[in-house]
């Protein structure tokens, strides 16, 4: 009896979701705002990899920074202090995924107005943000190297749900087995439109590739 | 209005688990069987472990595997492999944990009466696994060096939840920073009676001390 319950109101509640990040992605547009949604296990380098590439982006693009957690806010401060860019921390008390209406209200608290791009720092998870539409224009998934090729078998939806996808971590090859080719076959097996892009923030391989694609869809975006 | 039932419903399932979860442990303790729940992140290297922690103490005690995947069997197959102990495949289609009720059937489909050790290895996730007493006797919680020495400050329900933290892939402090005695203490904040053992399953650094204090931790239980 209790599971069907719980089933039910989840689904429901998923359905308002959808309507919710539809209504966000609608308002988004409007304004010219890029949202990129940024989703990966714990520890993949989502930090780092983002004040890399904010401090690249930010002579270009006015930028906002939304860092979610549970209840800690070391991230929004090492991103701040780090790029100087407009930072929020927003804390989930303990959920662990941001839905359409969290993602709103970060939106709404960093205000549309003087931004072209939304960076959301989502829960280090591979399992709960992949079943929530935030409402953002793209998702990013990073699969760091020590994380093990076998992961887009072990969590299918999260890399079904990412728009592309970042391996992090490139320069630990030498201690760690990872075959980039056949973490890109799983990925691409769940979701043939995958882009990815092999990196190391601590010795810059592929992050300029992966820069000049999100200047490229900011601006295609900015255009339409 | 829709927060408030979600809420609502989770502390009614969370009450009726807490009551399985008891029921299970009793049943357990009544056999003299010994569940161990294993958690980490996606990829810190709980199959690797458990592996070479299995066929150390196999001799000695019978053992039984659940492996819990969303939808996978690969761990499954890798562990019946290259152990040969009784091993289970439990899928929880899409949930991010394991609930008292889910462990009981696997513990249920596996059998108590020719077995002293019960490893159960959960889902790869640092938030959703923790919130649910399995009903386990206890719980060894694993965290990689790749991920960072922070995770304790992120996902502190996690390590307030574990009885004993294993610190892995030690090897990888060549290429990672990764302060042990600062990760240490976060956790003592969270857990005053937490233990830890740094172990490599590649090098083999510090397995023998994680084995025997489960050696130990497992005659005591049977002999009380």
């Amino acid at each position: 009896m209790s599971e069907i319950r719980v089933i039910k109101i989840k689904q429901s509640v998923l359905a308002n979701n959808d309507a919710r990040a539809q209504k966000l992605r609608g308002e988004l547009k409007q304004h010219g705002v890029f949202l990129l949604n940024v989703m990966s296990s714990p520890g993949a380098g989502k930090t780092t990899l983002l004040k890399n590439i904010i401090n690249r982006l930010k002579g270009e693009f006015r930028i906002g920074v939304m860092e979610a957690d549970m209840d800690a806010d070391v991230d929004g401060k090492e991103i701040a202090s780090s790029t100087g860019v407009k930072t929020i921390q927003l804390n989930t008390s303990g959920e662990c995924h941001l839905d359409a209406k969290m993602t709103s209200e970060g939106v709404e608290a960093l205000g549309y107005d003087d931004l072209d791009l939304i960076i959301l720092e989502n829960i280090g998870n591979l399992v709960c943000p992949a079943e929530f539409d935030t409402g953002a224009t793209a998702s990013m998934v990073l699969l760091s190297i020590p994380e093990g090729d076998d992961k887009p078998l072990k969590y299918p939806l999260m890399f079904t749900k990412g728009n592309f996808f970042v391996f992090t971590k490139m320069d630990t090859r030498i201690v760690f087995d990872f075959d980039v080719e056949k973490a890109s076959k799983r990925i691409l097996a769940l979701n043939p439109d995958a882009k990815f892009f092999p990196v190391s923030a601590k010795t810059d391989e592929g992050i300029a590739e992966l820069v000049e694609y999100l200047r490229k869809r900011i601006n295609t975006y900015k255009a339409e």
